[in-house]
Parts: C-alpha cells; sequence; structure tokens
C-alpha cells in the first residue's frame, strides 16, 4: 500500500513550537546555557530566545540555577537548565514473559517501578494488572506533578502472536494481534497513550537519554528474549511505513549450526532464531541446565559455560551479516548494542561483533563504531516512558512541517 | 566518527522559502491547481498562498494556462502548472566505461545529450570532455533560458577505484578516489555543482519525476555494469552518513554458484559480484559470446540464451535475500527495480524477485511492491540533472530547519 503523504505547507506557530523544542533539545544535551549562548546556537535572535526561555520556564519545563560573568562587564548571565520534575512519563512494556510499567521524570530517572515476570496473560487480564501498574506508580506524584504528566508510552512486541515456534512458547497469543491494546489502555488510565513496538522505543531512549546526546545517527540492536532494533538518522527515530523499521530480527540468516536448534527444513532462517535470549535459553536446557529466567542465564553466563560459548559463535556468525547488511543499506557511522542480561556479555557480543565485521568488511568500506546501550535490561520500559516525552518535547521535523506523526502512534483518550 | 549535527532554530525566510517548495512540489505532482486549491490543500491562507504563486509567476517557475469555474458564482479562477522551461539542468554521469552529459528541462525531459563509451580516462582528460560536452548542451538554450540553469549535477559510483576485480577491469582508477572531480568541475565551468553516487542520483529522479509523484517511500535499485540503490523516506532521499546510503552492491551474500564467477576463497561475497550486468556479461563470455558493450548484452537477452537463464537465477539467489534484508530494515512498501538494458529483462526480474520474496517471507511480513523504474537506461543522466533541481526547488526538512544539505553535496564556484 504505497500513499504519497503530502508535505504540506507551515506556519509561524509551528515554527515557534519548533524553536521551543529545539532549545530544550540544547540543554537537554548540554546540561546548561545562558540565553546568550542559546541564541547563538540557534541563530536566532535575542528576543525570540528571550521569549521562548521566559514561556518554557513558567511552564516549569527549565529552571535557573546560577549565573555566569559573560565578557567584561555587566550583570552575570542567568544560566538555564532542563528541570527535571517538568515533565514525566509512564512506560508500560509488555513482552511475550513480562509486564513493566515504571515512572521517569524528564532527566530520564526512574521513579517507581512495578515488574512481572509472567506468561502473557490474556489482553483483558493484562490490562487490568497494567491499570493497576500505573495507578500504583503516579502515586508518586503530588497533584501538582501530576499536572505535568505527559503521557503514557506503550512498548510490545511487533506481531506479538507470532513466530511462538522459533521462541519455544506454546501460548495463545494471537488474540494479542487482533487487540488495539493501546486504545484500550488509553480509555482505562483516561491519558494519551503512545504506542511503538519495544525495539524503536528502546532506541527512542538511547536516542532521548543515552548515545542520542553525543550521535543522531545510529543503529540500536537489543538482545532480549528476541532480538529488537531501532534506527535513528538525523536525531529521528525511523518509524517505517507500518512502524516497524529496523525489524532486524526478520533480516535473513543462514540456518543455526547449533545442535539445539529446530531442523527448519529451509536454508535460510531469521536473526530472531538464532541471535536471541531464547536461543540461548535453548541451547542451554539442550545441555541439562535448567533455565527459567533471566537470571538463570547471567549465571550461565557467569560461570563461563561453554555452551554459553557455543551459542555465542552461533549468535555472532549471524548478527554480522546482519549487521553488515544493515549498515550498507543506513550508511550510519555508530552501532549500540543493548540486551536485557549482562554478566560480561554484551561486551563480548561487541568484542566479537567488531572482529566478525572488521573481517567482512568488502574494499574501501568501514566498519560502525560499536558502543555499548545505555540502560541494558532498563531498555524497554524506559523505552516506553521516553514516547510521551519524546513526542511533546522533540524538535521532529513533522513539528515543523505541522504534520502528526507518521503514524497511529498517538491515541487520545 | 559519530557527530552530533545540532538541529538549530528556523526563521521565517526558511519558512517562505518551504512553503515556496511546498507548492512547486504540489504542482509538479497535481498536474495543475488554482490558488484555493493550493490554499486548502497546503492549509495556508489566501493571501499567503496568493503571494507565493505571485512570486513563482514572477520567477517563471509556474505558468497560468486556463480558467475554470469555482462554485455556482464569480470569475472563474486561474489554473497554473510547472513552467518546463521555467528551470534546467545538466546531468554529468561519470562510470567506470561511459560518460553521459545531458540538458533537462523542469519536466525532466531531456533536450540534449551527448554520450561517450569509454574505459573511463584519468580526471584531467575526462574534465576536458566533459567541460566540452557541458557547453555543447547548452548551446541549445537561448540567452534569457540561460539565466534558469539552476546548475550541474555529477553523478559517480562510489568508490570509483575499488572493485576493480569484481569488475573484471585492469584499470587504473585509483587516482579517482583522490581527486574531487566535483570541484574541478566546477572551477571548469563556473556552475554550481551538486555531486552524489549514481545509485542516489537515479534514486533522485525517480523522486523527482518518476515514482516518487504517486509515491514517498521506496526502496530503488538499479541494475547497471555494477548495481546501485538509493532510499526514499518520507519523499527524501537518505544520504547516509558518509554520503553513501543504499549501497546495496556492499550486502553480503553467499558466493556465486556460476562457473564462470571467480573464485573468492571465501564463504560470502559482495552482491555486487552476482546482481550485475558485469557479472552477466562475464558468464556471457565464459559461454564463448563476444560481449563488447550493452547492446550485446540486450540481444543475447532477446535470443533468449541458456547462458542469460543461468546468471538470472543466480542473480536473484542473491538479490532475494539482500532485499528482504533491505526491507526489513526501512519497513519501506514499494521496490523500484530498473537497469541499464530491458530486453524483458526488467520484467522478468521482477516476477523473479517477486516470487523469491514471497518464497521467504517471514510469518506476518509482507512483501514490498515490485515496480519498474520510469528511466531505464536514461536513469544516471537525468538523475545527476535532476540533483540541481531537487537542491533548488524540493522542500526538504533541511530548508525548514535553515540548514545546508547533509554533506559537501553542494560545490559553489
Amino acid at each position: 500500500m504505497s500513499t504519497t503523504r503530502p508535505g504540506r505547507g507551515s506556519n509561524s506557530v509551528n515554527l515557534r513550537l519548533y524553536n521551543e523544542r529545539t532549545l530544550l533539545q540544547r540543554l537537554r544535551r548540554a546540561g546548561e546555557a545562558s540565553k546568550a549562548d542559546l541564541a547563538r546556537w540557534a541563530q536566532l535572535t535575542n528576543t525570540a530566545v528571550g521569549s521562548i526561555v521566559q514561556s518554557l520556564e513558567a511552564a516549569g519545563l527549565i529552571e535557573t540555577f546560577g549565573r555566569r560573568q559573560e565578557g567584561q562587564r555587566g550583570q552575570p548571565a542567568s544560566l538555564y537548565r532542563l528541570n527535571p520534575k517538568g515533565a514525566f512519563g509512564v512506560g508500560v512494556r509488555l513482552d511475550r514473559s513480562s509486564i513493566e510499567t515504571v515512572l521517569v521524570d524528564l532527566s530520564g530517572k526512574i521513579l517507581a517501578r512495578r515488574a512481572h515476570d509472567l506468561l502473557l496473560p490474556p489482553p483483558d487480564r493484562a490490562l487490568d494488572l497494567v491499570r493497576r501498574d500505573v495507578a500504583s506508580v503516579l502515586a508518586v506524584l503530588d497533584p501538582a506533578e501530576r499536572q505535568r504528566l505527559s503521557g503514557v508510552g506503550l512498548a510490545l512486541p511487533c506481531n506479538l502472536g507470532s513466530w511462538l515456534r522459533e521462541l519455544d512458547l506454546q501460548a495463545g497469543f494471537r488474540v494479542w494481534d487482533e487487540v488495539d491494546f493501546g486504545a484500550l489502555l488509553a480509555q482505562a488510565v483516561q491519558l494519551p497513550v503512545f504506542k511503538e513496538n519495544d525495539g524503536n522505543a528502546a532506541g527512542i531512549a538511547e536516542l532521548f537519554f543515552g548515545v542520542g546526546r553525543a550521535s543522531s545517527d545510529f543503529l540500536y540492536l537489543f538482545i532480549g528474549p528476541a532480538i529488537g532494533g531501532a534506527v535513528v538518522v538525523d536525531g529521528e527515530g525511523m518509524r517505517g511505513s507500518t512502524g516497524n523499521a529496523a525489524d532486524v530480527a526478520m533480516i535473513p540468516v543462514p540456518p543455526s549450526r547449533l545442535a539445539s536448534a529446530p531442523d527448519t527444513g529451509k536454508s535460510w532462517d531469521i536473526l530472531l532464531s538464532r541471535a536471541s535470549l531464547n536461543a540461548l535459553a535453548r541451547h542451554l536446557r539442550f545441555h541439562g541446565e535448567p533455565i527459567t529466567g533471566r537470571a538463570d542465564l547471567e549465571t550461565c553466563c557467569e560461570r563461563g559455560l561453554p555452551a554459553v560459548r557455543e551459542w555465542l559463535d552461533d549468535c555472532i556468525d549471524a548478527l554480522v551479516p546482519a549487521v553488515r547488511s544493515a549498515i550498507a543499506v543506513l550508511d550510519v557511522p555508530v552501532c549500540v548494542i543493548d540486551a536485557d542480561i549482562d554478566a560480561g556479555l554484551i561486551d563480548e557480543l561487541i568484542a566479537r561483533l567488531d572482529a566478525g565485521l572488521r573481517s567482512i568488511a568488502p574494499e574501501s568500506c568501514g566498519t560502525p563504531q560499536l558502543r555499548r546501550g545505555s540502560f541494558g535490561a532498563d531498555a524497554g520500559a524506559l523505552g516506553a516512558a521516553s514516547l510521551p516525552m519524546f513526542f511533546n518535547f522533540s524538535p521532529r521535523a513533522d513539528v515543523l512541517r505541522g504534520q502528526a506523526p507518521r503514524s497511529a502512534a498517538v491515541l487520545h483518550v
């Protein structure tokens, strides 16, 4: 389904909004600045910056915290920074085997958290549980802070009901593909809900609070039960026509060589089957390790079991051509790697992936700089919570064009 | 090398420029419109649109061509359309085995052309030749038209000096990697030069004059001597950090199974080695066909030689996983296929690729709509010529942000 999304005309209201968000972004990245700093940086007049700073301060999004002498004479200039209590976001991350709800502030600090490790129940029961968790995390805000809640972000795997075989799940998740959980949640909590797939949400957390402070173009990979990803180009998360850009799990790769891998009967498999913690768990169980959750996986990594290394070899063999393909298409200079467990695994993945990418780099092609993700197991929930703040406070080109975000990502109650 | 390209503030000058270009784009896509049509569509006031239309008409970029009765009463409204003679662009396409120079108008019509099939000479000799060709195509413009020349677009393969083995060339192209031919050309012809790699340039022609009139998101593939590509997202060509986004030629694939393929001694090869007319020419020569140029290749395709079919099988086996990977990363709904030769080859490629993509589509994943490119062998030169017009007349987000294009793509004299 191919459509032309028309680029409409823009106006001075959009312009003002865009400039407000540009200055907020600058403060988020720089930490602190005077009005003169901001005007110089943004190439706006002092009058324009003064007016924007005044309204951002009145809205409680920024605050002064001291003065600095600029030049030889005159009054010291006030310094501004983001007010961490200027906005709050709730994040809900649903996975096939966990539900997590967090409350974060504008600085990305997690203020409250509720988590459940459980096989995802049917939508109505999940909704009950999430509704209670949202109410519970919101209880830490006082009434004035509650006014600054920017909404609820919802992150869930794309096609939740699919790939149950690849993920060794015997469950009836199909119903999840037929329900609009975002709309149900918006109705239940009476707040705007912003929905993204979990990989893109985690990538937005990295863009808003992590690597994105220094880097505007990167490929983001998150190794969880499955593997998720995000693409950030020019400081914006790429959504894709169906909201599934960076669906790295679906990249075709050769079949696994692990004895534990199910026979696909095909000459190819998908990256999901090999570069995922589910594949690691399956391989460990095959070798007699009882694995019931993330903690067991971390323990096995710490013990340095040969089976962990075998899986790592197989994972890297699949990951190297997949990442090389993605980099050839995107031409981004950085690839961020994060995972749901650590115990040395992330550093090992990065070192092995780096060596692998160097070994197949074609003539005249460089390899991306590999960086560790900032949030590990928190990436999913923090990503969800960053969605309402990202859509409300980031200078996206859509804002300037006066366009709504590219999809039905925003559900108002 | 990772840098943050700051999103600066914007102003009313950028806003006006962006709105002008938005209306031009609308006229390019819609063909004709009244001021009221444009105001409704762009969500701008009648006054704003009237002022913009007046200045576009004064600049000769648009023209009236009749009237239409709108509503029950009042004067019929003037209808506007692009003035094909409102702007001109020169395109220079350098390839390892050809040099082509064209002059096109704002409608994409090729007004003059000079072409040479020759092994690319050293830069100084190529410059002499191109300078003469540019002067020669410009001679068809009268002095008034000459004032409306928007510049010269230069398209050349990325890393021209590389992959000579894969392309069976014994030549000293390394010098091309060390020279800034765009700067030399700007100096020689005393015109601004806009440089892109050939795949991206051809993709911009498709965006500006072809499939892009109906589709704002697509992957573009061009099978020439090598294989080039482009990615269009939200109506903008993706450039990439080094100007090499959509470098599909470098996607890793399994080695070729053709007897004619050189032994790489590796378990992988690059798409360039298999999905390119060079690979077809090599395979035909291996089977005793004397191939000296594109015409010979077309003749072999028309004759339906078994060797053509063998290469096609091998090409598709490489192309299917590569395109599947690119679509997983980009989530674009359309893939455009074009080639330097036809004789039925393009339709055959599309049908075979479509079947291949369907056969490996993972659960819950669709396949892109495959479309024929609009320009065939002209794509490269037309792409080059569209660069100055695209950068001057398209409503890119960079315009609204008051930013220069993302790279040193624009070389002013």
